[in-house]
């Protein structure tokens, strides 16, 4: 993502320059993993986030940094553990932590990493309370999103809790309310209004839940050459996406048993992807869906609007937004 | 332990009230395995050693609750994923969290603990820097005594790493620290000294080594009534306690490798823990180590001697200390 380079060596510079401290270095089966996660790149969008959220407000976006990294660092945590969970092998295009180690150092790294954060976030001085709150809340809610991604995986689809108004919940609060933290935190930082730094947050947490359903979309409806792995990926692991739960409220009554059965086969052939699209079609969930992503990408930018500042000073967050609208990977 | 029975009720009515809040209540996946850590008893050591060192220097010890139950809450958070990690099936006489429920939730419910145990620091005010980095400084060593932990026990017995310094360092990482950090944390907010302060927590340093050492003498020599569990288990299961190590330091080369050979073989036989007692009294460890609990436990009652109160401000301190000491269980 373009608007994101410039702060993406700044900020590999400076947690580089933490994790490499004599300090993170014995003993190695403790810290080698936690140093493999946090250098491995990734776009860094969390801590960008926060930069350019006090770069709205405040000429010197560094004081931000710290913040900044707590946030990634944190980021960096949940991928480790959910990986564990979602027996997940590839993270970024290399092997996650449990497989290229074991599970046990996994989870002792994966701790390791969170304690980081926090440890990071020492060196945020004036706006402590407010932001330590802000990070507190914000992290218990994303352990809430995984419960509830957990408990719409075990669900049956014909289950209650397998509805929009659930599945909008869980990633709201998997993914987004992390993207809305950074935004007010740098916004905070920045020296911000109150109601600037809530304005930010929401343009967050709208962005967020466009930018998950965007997901849906691609791994069904995406090209296999931009996206970079095998198209139907949620089709053929029966996943409970935001399509799905669409087409069986919109489908006849015959339809949805049918769309039912296939999610309950393990079947991963052609023809099954194809017999789940004809539905999907049907109820033209990829139309809906478009309108929804559609929807919170224009409330995120109807927030970003409202903040006093100027439309110049805005460029770089409207480009961010653009970015991700015009995603195709 | 009676030293601290004025502070458990107190402490546990505190905690149940912060965690009976209607916000950790839902999804019920997470939290409910959360309460059931939290509440499922412990002697509150920790927070009430927080809270009996503010009382050294301040009459008013609740202004330390908050902290104390953060210490608490992260002492259980370790418990949850240390069990998964030692495939540990019952913990205080019930279920432990991954056996009652899965790994996964032990795992993200565990995650969830510690971020707890960070949001009730937030009602840490005035001293919330100083005690801040306390906190990380002392979790990130609570994660490295864990992986030494690992360390040693994946080790041979003949590795470099398998010695008496590993071993104090070991069980100090893992256990010292959090003891000596709690001491430290509420002579701080008790309004000590710096120097008080830093005795109290060599206090607890010395004291936690004194009490790791203790449970590797009463598990080998202890009393199956008293003990309530059966004695040796740490010999059936070949593990690398001190006992062992001090026993291959000064055994002669043929002994030595005998009792390297028992601890190759996963015989459970009473002839095996038999063998090893008598290769054990020859190298004299059960006197050696009792001397070492009781230079341990000499320096913590110096370190406590010099801290600058009356020495009747300090007799529920010395109440504990003489708890330990008398310990059979």
């Amino acid at each position: 993502m373009k608007s994101l380079k410039p702060y993406q060596t700044y900020i590999n510079n400076e947690l580089i320059k933490r994790i490499d401290s004599p300090k993170y270095q014995t003993p190695k089966g403790l810290y080698e993993p936690c140093a493999y996660i946090l250098k491995n790149g990734g776009k860094r969008v969390r801590a960008s986030l926060v930069l350019m959220a006090t770069k709205l407000f405040s000429q010197n976006y560094s004081q931000a940094i710290s913040t900044a990294l707590a946030f990634e660092t944190f980021h960096n945590f949940t991928l480790i553990h959910d990986d564990i969970m979602d027996d997940a092998s590839l993270r970024r295009g290399q092997q996650t932590v449990h497989v290229k180690w074991n599970t046990n150092t996994a989870i002792l790294s994966g701790d390791a990493v969170m304690i980081l954060a926090y440890t990071f976030f020492e060196e945020t001085q004036e706006y402590m309370p407010k932001l330590f709150n802000l990070l507190n809340t914000t992290a218990l809610e994303v352990c809430e999103g995984q419960q509830y991604d957990i408990d719409l995986e075990q669900a049956d689809l014909t289950d209650s809790i397998v509805s929009e108004r659930m599945y909008i919940r869980m990633i709201e609060l998997k993914t987004s309310v992390l993207i809305a933290a950074c935004l007010k935190a740098g916004a905070i930082i920045g020296g911000a209004s109150d109601k600037d730094a809530d304005l930010l947050y929401e343009f967050g947490r709208n962005l967020g839940i466009a930018f998950q359903l965007q997901d849906d979309l691609l791994d069904t409806y995406g090209e296999v050459q931009t996206l970079g792995k095998k198209i139907g990926g949620d089709i053929y692991e029966n996943k409970k996406t935001f399509l799905v739960i669409k087409a069986l409220e919109k489908l006849p009554s015959k339809e949805s048993q049918n769309l039912i059965a296939l999610y309950k086969s393990k079947d991963s052939s052609q023809s099954k992807y194809k017999d789940v699209i004809k539905l999907f079609d049907m109820a033209a969930v990829k139309e809906i869906t478009e309108a929804c992503v559609a929807e919170y990408f224009s409330r995120a930018e109807m927030c970003l609007s409202k903040v006093s500042v100027s439309h110049d000073d805005k460029v770089e967050m409207y480009n961010f937004l653009d970015d991700l609208k015009q995603r195709n990977f």
